[in-house]
């Protein structure tokens, strides 16, 4: 049995408030920045069967759910504030249920140094829906904004692409050839990457300094980079081989040929899109390389169209370079 | 037919968009409030069967939305500075039922003067889903909280209470005798209130200089009332008999006696409960003069059990003083 609404909070969510959540016992909260910055705000919600499998463990369910906001706040460099969980929560899901949810969001709240500071919970007579506002700080002036690329800009991604995509395929098709012949190490790679993203938010320092541009990859890295270029009014040139793959999804490839278009263009990467002047660019990876964190020059920012080069130099046009959710 | 979200953003909501909203092509927004302000959040979740019909019109249920969100700021005294809509629509939903909620959104956000700033869309394989953060501002320090009524607050509500609990009944059961026998105009009245609430922003600065503690009514005028005093470590004394009613809801009281302990328990009323100390409620009554806003003096809080007395003394208690979630 669900506690009613109020003990429910005390005893699953007030262990995670912040200061200024008046013990998540108000209507509302006080959040401020801090004096001489910019409060950046961002809200993702995710919905079972679109964006999660129902069955998905729930402490995954809350850490995807915060993590996927704490994506939107690294790319715009943004350091993490807090957020507000909006929990619409079907009848079939009991205390055990609750408690597991809330020991994922709270682990994730500690990790991100993002406590949170209210919300809503609310029944639903349809699927678990998980509607969380984010906030972030910056210095005032320097959020990485979407759309600011400019001509020459030298375009990064951070670490590697595709792998969110392919085990969501090996979740609806697990009895295809190419997934029965991966190996089990690479099968739960593909796994673990659909269920928890890996937010960058350890970067958004160095975004601030460097970038012109970032974006986080949600719906697909050809969709998502062709999205930041006409936001820009640019076009590019891409080199299709460089984007970076992880050990798996190369061995699907291997398998499975067309599965290099499903990484290209499938959704739930969560890294992030960066463009950077061409002059600013050594810089940024000399700044990069202390972090630990994988980044590699995908192409560079032009006037006019967007081409995307095979190794041999061939144009490649995508039919859907991302996911669609209408 | 749907458009992308892309194609839909820009078509129904980027009209409404704030400057700092970067026309809603951002994965985030800038949004900083005054110097010298604190900020204040909140967010409430609605879905379609639990909260509203599914098929009221789209532009009220967008409107009620935006409307239970303004609320919780004026509890809170603040000004709105913003919001975030996050929107998960059925696929049955299509482009002339957005762009009527959409025209609802904008309507209200204009007569609030809360711009949007942002959100997410997604599809719902499941009811209709709207979940908004609200954003306000108060001078720093002066947010108005929930649970810090003191002993002998004189406890006021604004308006009238019970209306849209009685609209839900008529929306459940139209056939009822008292809902038949009911005049045209106080049906109209009652229907009117269960779609829309009227937010008392107005009076945000009057909250401000004398409340105490304040809260809006959304789950009941009882079960509310009870929180915010057992929230405050206090009881009191309630006049039942006091309970500012609409003509409408009297007529129904008239026609069905046991109406009045729905209107009393009933949710969705978004009216405010307010304490103020003795001394200042000649000064908040003498500032609220001048507001054509009705308020009523309904109690006092004190130290030990809250008591709910009917005109002639008797005490009563109530099974279920407000709206259940789970």
């Amino acid at each position: 049995m669900v506690l009613a609404e109020f003990e429910m909070i005390a005893k699953h969510f007030a262990p995670m408030a912040a200061p200024g959540a008046l013990g998540l016992l108000d209507d509302a909260a006080i959040l401020t920045p801090p004096a001489g910055h910019d409060l950046v705000v961002t809200k993702d919600m995710l919905v079972a069967g679109v964006h999660f499998f129902p069955e998905d463990p729930a402490g995954l369910i809350a850490a995807k759910a915060l993590r996927v906001n704490l994506s939107d706040l690294a790319a715009k460099g943004a350091e993490p504030l807090g957020f507000l969980l909006g929990l619409a929560i079907p009848d079939g899901l009991g205390d055990d249920w609750l408690a597991a949810f809330a020991a994922g969001l709270a682990s994730n709240s500690t990790a991100y140094g993002i406590p949170l500071f209210g919300g809503d919970t609310v029944r639903m007579p349809g699927p678990l829906t998980v509607s969380i506002t984010a906030f972030g700080s910056v210095p005032a002036g320097t959020m990485v904004k979407r759309n600011a690329v400019r001509p020459h800009d030298h375009l990064f991604v951070t670490s590697v692409i595709g792998d969110a995509a392919l085990g969501l395929k090996l979740r609806q098709n697990p009895e295809a050839p190419w997934a029965k012949a991966l190996s089990p190490k690479s099968r739960h790679w593909l796994l673990d990457l659909y269920l928890l993203p890996w937010p960058r938010n350890r970067i958004a320092p160095q975004l601030r300094a460097f970038a012109n541009a970032a974006m986080d990859i949600s719906d697909g890295f050809i969709g998502d980079l062709t999205k930041m270029l006409a936001g820009s009014g640019l076009g590019g040139i891409i080199s299709l081989d460089a984007v970076p793959f992880s050990p798996a999804v190369q061995d699907a490839i291997a398998l499975e040929p067309p599965l290099r278009d499903t990484a290209l263009t499938g959704g739930d990467d969560y890294e992030l899109l960066i463009a950077v002047g061409p002059d600013r660019a050594d810089g940024f990876l000399a700044a990069m390389a202390d972090n630990d964190m994988p980044i590699t020059c995908i192409g560079e920012a032009q006037e006019g169209a967007l081409r995307f080069l095979e190794a041999d130099g061939a144009a490649r046009s995508f039919a859907h370079g991302s996911f669609v959710h209408f």
